[in-house]
């Protein structure tokens, strides 16, 4: 269920890393099904909202940030999980009638269509709990599993503020600052964190986890900027879901208030930017600049 | 807006607890209704949610157990801040139309009432979350730290999956292992998390946190018991809410289950282990067992 357009394939061993991690999230929400009691829909909601496509895109920024810092894929795929099912949570969440009320992710029935609305809250509430018990069960020390909590903690906060205030902009005019402080918590602030996870997964220097969230950010500003464009131009094949929504729900986007031509030239800013924070890591961030890579060519 | 009738004064010392826990608790939420970006109406309704009555009951259960085994109470404020959190967003979302759809809670509009129901789920989402960014910031060492958010993140995938049984269960005859399932879930997997994070807040040792979850639990079971027996008997200036509202939704309840005068039995007879499951705490185990003696007068 991928979209095919408007995307360039992974270089092999990226797309080994995402193969690697579904098999293991798959695994694990097959466990989850079947190890959970039984006596609601829950389970089997878990296991539907969390395996059925998506891009595993912030899970692949953890471990590669992981690996980029000198650490082991094994050790980021906790916190890969862990960031994963705060973005899956959002998105049931934020799915629901009474936020943006849609029916179809990735290519098919959205949580709350294929059970109910309270299945799917509880689902998304359960996914977002989870995701804090897989954090304090990561293999790395104490110290490192408290600041990963408290990072990722911190972020989630940021993005359910960005997706109140989101949905508050709706009934506003298109508003730049507004716009801006939207995608900095409805987006950036996960990507922050999952760059952020794979560098303290990685056990790498303070400095060093604050510049890989700040590479984060800027990959995460500029997936949303890609994203609001999308919406302008695709159609519901390439996106898994409706196009022109953002508009005639009167969202605040970039396209709106920004313009596109602009925009595109922020896109391109965005991604300049991007890969120059990563040149101190050397050829061990080839991984970092091709996810990059692959996110401004959706903005194209 | 407490309930006046069907329980006991705290005696002094836990009173006073509980008023330093609502002060620390009151601050915090105006600190964050004064700090949260207002773009939305977010921090405004978390305010709402959180500050607004309320027994305190779990907050001061961690305080008391940590007192219990030798900490003080300032150490147990950062756990007993969470698990209140916890509880919370339990309510914000129990409370919403797809699930118990309730408009009045502790005496007032619940908070998708005094709001809308995207801000409540946001709301919840927001409480649920921050639960674990107190944990994260708790002073105690990071090992514990790390301890309690498992602890936490464990008992709050089990509430979670209470309350999908319990709505599940309201198209079902009543059943006793049904009933009892939903209740250690729903109910008692709060209440033994609480009295087990302040066992891990005093560093007590972890024969003495199980024993300590242990007495949790049981008193979790009781309150529920309690609970059900009120929503039959009481009206709705006792409860703050509209009595009588579980067998008009059919819910698992144990009066329906068991029968009132067998309820009654099973309180007395959760109350009498939960005093016996404090013997090895001597004296120090005063307020737990004032605290366990007003629990039961609820069932009364």
């Amino acid at each position: 269920m991928q979209p095919a357009a408007h995307t360039r394939e992974w270089p092999a061993a990226l797309a080994a890393r995402v193969a690697t991690f579904e098999s293991a999230w798959n695994d694990y929400f097959q466990r989850v099904e079947s190890s959970e009691t039984r006596d609601s829909r829950l389970p089997e909601a878990l296991r539907y909202a969390a395996v059925g496509g998506g891009k595993r895109l912030r899970p692949l920024i953890v471990i590669e940030c992981c690996i980029a810092s000198g650490g082991s894929a094994d050790v980021a795929l906790a916190p890969a999980m862990a960031v994963e099912c705060v973005h899956t949570f959002s998105l049931v969440h934020d799915d629901l009638p009474a936020m943006d009320d849609d029916d179809l992710r990735r290519g098919r029935a959205t949580t709350h269509r294929a059970f109910d609305e309270a299945t799917a809250i509880l689902a998304g509430d359960w996914l977002l709990t989870r995701a804090f018990a897989m954090l304090a069960a990561a293999e790395v020390d104490a110290g490192r599993r408290s600041a990963m909590v408290a990072l990722l903690a911190s972020a989630t906060c940021d993005v359910i503020s960005g997706q109140a205030a989101d949905i508050a902009g709706e009934t506003l005019a298109p508003d730049r600052e507004r716009t801006i402080a939207i995608h900095r918590r409805k987006t950036a602030a996960l990507f922050e964190a999952a760059a952020g996870l794979g560098g303290l997964a990685a056990a790498t220097s303070e400095d060093a986890v604050e510049r890989l969230r700040g590479f984060g950010r800027t990959i995460g500003l500029l997936f949303q900027i890609a994203d609001d464009l999308l919406d302008v131009a695709a159609d519901v094949e390439i996106l898994g879901k409706p196009a022109g929504k953002d508009a005639a729900r009167g969202k605040q986007t970039y396209p709106r208030a920004f313009g596109l031509a602009e925009s595109r030239r922020e896109a391109d800013t965005f991604h300049a930017a991007a890969i120059r924070e990563l040149e101190p890591l050397g050829p061990a961030a080839a991984g970092l600049r091709a996810i990059a890579d692959r996110i401004a060519d959706r903005a194209r």
